[in-house]
C-alpha cells in the first residue's frame, strides 16, 4: 500500500489537507440557498464562514497546506496512536487483524480537536471575535471550546438538551475552557422559542441546536458559526487521520482490506477513509464501511436528495442522504451520531457504491464496548463503539469465509465522559 | 545529568525498577508485629502478599529486573509523554521551564497502573485468584481492576464512601472491567461494622478501607491483598516514571533542578523522584518537593513514628510520618491524598532533609489546574493539581529570585473523572 501524502512533520503529522475530491475528480452537486433554491452565492455563506474557511470548503486542490499554527496545536497530540487490538482479537476468537486509529488520544479526547483547531485558526486570522456551535454528545463542542482558548476566540455552545442532562461533565469541561453553554432548544433564539411553542418538553436534536446556532452567529456582529461535520472543510481537515494511519501501517508492512468509521455527520469517517479511497479508486480492493444507529438510520434508510441542515431552514440546503430535517432520533447515548443528514461528500461516495453503510442496535455497541475495554483498556466512546461493533462483524463474516482481512477502525473518542451510559448499560436500564 | 538506568527497551521503557534505598545504602526500620511489636517475621506478610511481591518488598538489589508480562503490558501505554508546559508558563509570566511527565495517558488515566499489573502479575504467578484492595478517589481501584482483568484474577474493591459518592464514574469504570466494588465502611468485614456502629454516617477513609481490604483477603481462601501506595514495593515499580523521564530530559539535553510530585502515600512523588534523588546524594543540586492538601497534612504536621497503616490496626507498624491512625480527613476531592501515613521511604527521606514539603488549600489547587487546562489542554486530577501548584509556587519563588529554573512535575492523572468536583468549584461551592 503507498501512501497519498507528499510530506509529513520529522514526527509523523501530514503537513497538507487530503482534497480527495478534488484529486480524483469527483463532481460534487452546488449548496442551494433556501430562499431561491439556485445554487448559493459565495457571499451569502460569508454571514457564516471567514473567507479562508470558505476558500478550503470550494477548494480544487488535491493537497490543501495545513497553516503553520495549526500544525504547532496539532503537535502536542499528533501522530496518535494506530494499535492492534491483539487483545481483542483473542476474545473474538477471530483470525483477522484489527487495528485501530486512537483519536481519543487528543487533550479533548476527540477526533473532533483536529477541524476545531484549523476553524478556530482561520477565523481567529481575519478577526473574529466569537465562535458559535452547537454540540450533540458534546465531543464537538468541547473541541471548539478549546480550540477558540488556544486562539484567543470566546465561543457560545448550543447543547442538545437530552446531552446536557446526560453529560453534565462536558458542560463543566466546555466551561472550563471558558465557553458558554446552552441547552437547546433555548429562548435565546427565534428558532429555539419556536420549538418550545411546539413541545416545552422538546429533547432537543442536532437539528434544531444548528439553527440556533446559525441564527447566532448571524445575529451577533463578530461572530461567525463553525461546524463540526458534513461540510466539505471539515473532512478535509480529519484526513489528517488518514493520512498518519496510512503512513504507519505502511511503517509496520501492513496493508488494510477494510476501512471503519462510525457515522453521525460524516467526518470521522471521512478522516480516516478519504486517503484510503484514492487507492480504491485506483483499483485496490478496499471495503469502507460507515457504522450507523439503527434509531437515526440516515445511510441505511434515508433517501438521498437536497434538504436543510437544520431544522428551521436557515442552512443552505445540500444534497445528502436524509431522514428529513423535521426527523428527531431517540435520545441514544451516542449523541454525536443524532443526525438527520449526512455529509454531501459521502452520500455522493454511498451513492456510487465506493463506500457501504450498517446500522447498529444501542444495546450491541455496548456490549461490544465492554468487551473492548476489558481487553485493550480504552473505553469507547458510545459513537466510537459502533465502529467497532462494525468491525467484530466483517471480522466473524471473514472468518465464515476462511478469509484472514486487515481491519482498520477509527476509534474516534474515549468513553470516560460517558460513563452514565455505561451505567445504566450495566444495570440493565439502557433500550 | 546522567540517568541512573542500566538499560531501556527499544521504544524506551526501562527493563528495571530502581531500587534507591539498596543502591545507595539508605537504611529502614522494620514494620512491627501489630501483636508482638516486635519486627514482623516474613511468613506473617505472606498471609497478605505473595512471596514475589515480598521479595520485592526487601530486596536489596539495586536494579529489579521487570517481569517480561509485565513489560508487554507497559508496552501498551509506556514510555508516557514528557512535555514542556509552554504555554502555562507563558500564563504563568514565569522565566522557569516547567516540564510535566504525563501518567495520565495510561489507559485507566494515572500511573497506579504501573504497580497494578506489577502486583497482579506476580499475584497471578503464584496461583492467587482474587485480589482484594481499597481506593480514595478511584485511581487505584480502576487501575488494579483493569490489571486483574488483564492476568486472569477477580477483584474485590472497597471504595471510601465519600468518593462513592462523588465518583459514580470511577464505580462504573471497575465494575466495567469485572470488579465488585464496595462503599467503606460496609457491613461485609468487621472493621466496617464495628465503624459503621460509631457512626452510621462516617465518609469512610483510605484507612478504613485498608481494614476491609486486609480482613477480606486474610478470611478468603486464595485471595490476596494489593496496596496501591506506602510499601516499598509499590515505590519501587513506579520508578519507571523518574527512569523514563530522566532519560526523555537527556534527549532533550535538559537538567531539572527541581522534582516536584504530589503526595498521598507517597508512590508518584518516589516513582519521579527516587532515580532523580540518586543524582542528589551523588552531590548533585536538586530540589524535591512532595505537594499534600493542607486539610491533611501529613508530611507537614504529622509525627515521625511506628503507626498501624490502617484504622482498624490490622496491617504492620510501619515508621512513617502519621496523623494518627484514627485521623479521619475531611472529604476533599482529591481522596487519593486523604491518608493519615506516609510512605516509610518518603518519610525517611523527609527526615533526613533529602526532600521537602509544602502544603495547599483545596481551592488553590482547583485554581491552578483550571490554568493548566485552559492552557495545556490537559484536565489534571484532583490529585496532580497539588503538584501543579507546587511547581508554579517554585517557579515565583525562583522568578523572585531572579533565576530561570527547570522544574519537573508528575501529572500523576487525568481529572475527566472528577468533573463533578470541577463543577462544584465553578459554582463556587468546594470548600
Amino acid at each position: 500500500m503507498r501512501s497519498i501524502t507528499p510530506s509529513f512533520t520529522p514526527t509523523g503529522i501530514p503537513t497538507t489537507f487530503y482534497n480527495l475530491f478534488a484529486d480524483a475528480g469527483l463532481p460534487l452537486d452546488p449548496p442551494l440557498d433556501p430562499a431561491t433554491r439556485e445554487p448559493i452565492r459565495p457571499e451569502k455563506l460569508g454571514a457564516l464562514f471567514p473567507q479562508g474557511v470558505l476558500e478550503q470548503e470550494m477548494s480544487t486542490a488535491a493537497h490543501v497546506p495545513i497553516p503553520e499554527p495549526v500544525l504547532e496545536a496539532y503537535a502536542a497530540y499528533r501522530p496518535t496512536p494506530l494499535r492492534r487490538a491483539t487483545r481483542f482479537e483473542q476474545a473474538l476468537q477471530t483470525r483477522c487483524a484489527l487495528y485501530y486509529k486512537y483519536e481519543g488520544a487528543s487533550p479533548v479526547g476527540s477526533h473532533k480537536l483536529n477541524t476545531a483547531l484549523a476553524q478556530a485558526y482561520l477565523n481567529a486570522r481575519e478577526g473574529v471575535t466569537r465562535l458559535a456551535t452547537e454540540t450533540g454528545a458534546g465531543q464537538w463542542g468541547t473541541a471548539l471550546a478549546y480550540a477558540s482558548r488556544r486562539f484567543g476566540l470566546s465561543c457560545s455552545v448550543y447543547m442538545v438538551r437530552s446531552s446536557y442532562a446526560q453529560k453534565p461533565g462536558r458542560r463543566t469541561l466546555m466551561e472550563l475552557f471558558g465557553a458558554e453553554v446552552t441547552p437547546s432548544p433555548s429562548d435565546k433564539t427565534e428558532a429555539g422559542r419556536r420549538t418550545l411553542a411546539e413541545s416545552s418538553e422538546h429533547p432537543g436534536s442536532l437539528g434544531v441546536a444548528i439553527s440556533e446556532a446559525v441564527e447566532h452567529a448571524v445575529t451577533h456582529p463578530g461572530t461567525k458559526y463553525a461546524l463540526g461535520s458534513v461540510l466539505n472543510h471539515v473532512l478535509l481537515h480529519q484526513t489528517v487521520i488518514g493520512q498518519e494511519a496510512q503512513r504507519q501501517l505502511e511503517e509496520l508492512g501492513v496493508k488494510a482490506d477494510a476501512v471503519v468509521g462510525c457515522h453521525g455527520g460524516g467526518s470521522n469517517l471521512s478522516g480516516l477513509a478519504f486517503p484510503f479511497l484514492r487507492l480504491k479508486l485506483d483499483g485496490q480492493a478496499l471495503q469502507i464501511v460507515a457504522a450507523e444507529p439503527a434509531s437515526c438510520p440516515t445511510l441505511t434508510r434515508g433517501e438521498y436528495r437536497y434538504d436543510f441542515g437544520d431544522t428551521a431552514g436557515l442552512t443552505p440546503m445540500v444534497k445528502m442522504y436524509t431522514l428529513g430535517a423535521a426527523f428527531v432520533p431517540d435520545p441514544i447515548h451516542a449523541g454525536g451520531l443524532r443526525y438527520h443528514g449526512a455529509a454531501p461528500m459521502v452520500s455522493k461516495l454511498l451513492e456510487r457504491g465506493l463506500i457501504e453503510a450498517r446500522a447498529y442496535a444501542q444495546t450491541s455497541t455496548f456490549e461490544v464496548a465492554r468487551q473492548f475495554v476489558q481487553t485493550e483498556g480504552i473505553l469507547p466512546a458510545p459513537e466510537s463503539a459502533h465502529a467497532i461493533a462494525a468491525a467484530a462483524e466483517l471480522a466473524r463474516e471473514a472468518d465464515a469465509q476462511g478469509r484472514r482481512r486487515v481491519i482498520l477502525f477509527n476509534l474516534s473518542g474515549h468513553g470516560l465522559l460517558d460513563l452514565g451510559a455505561y451505567e445504566a448499560f450495566l444495570r440493565g436500564k439502557l433500550e
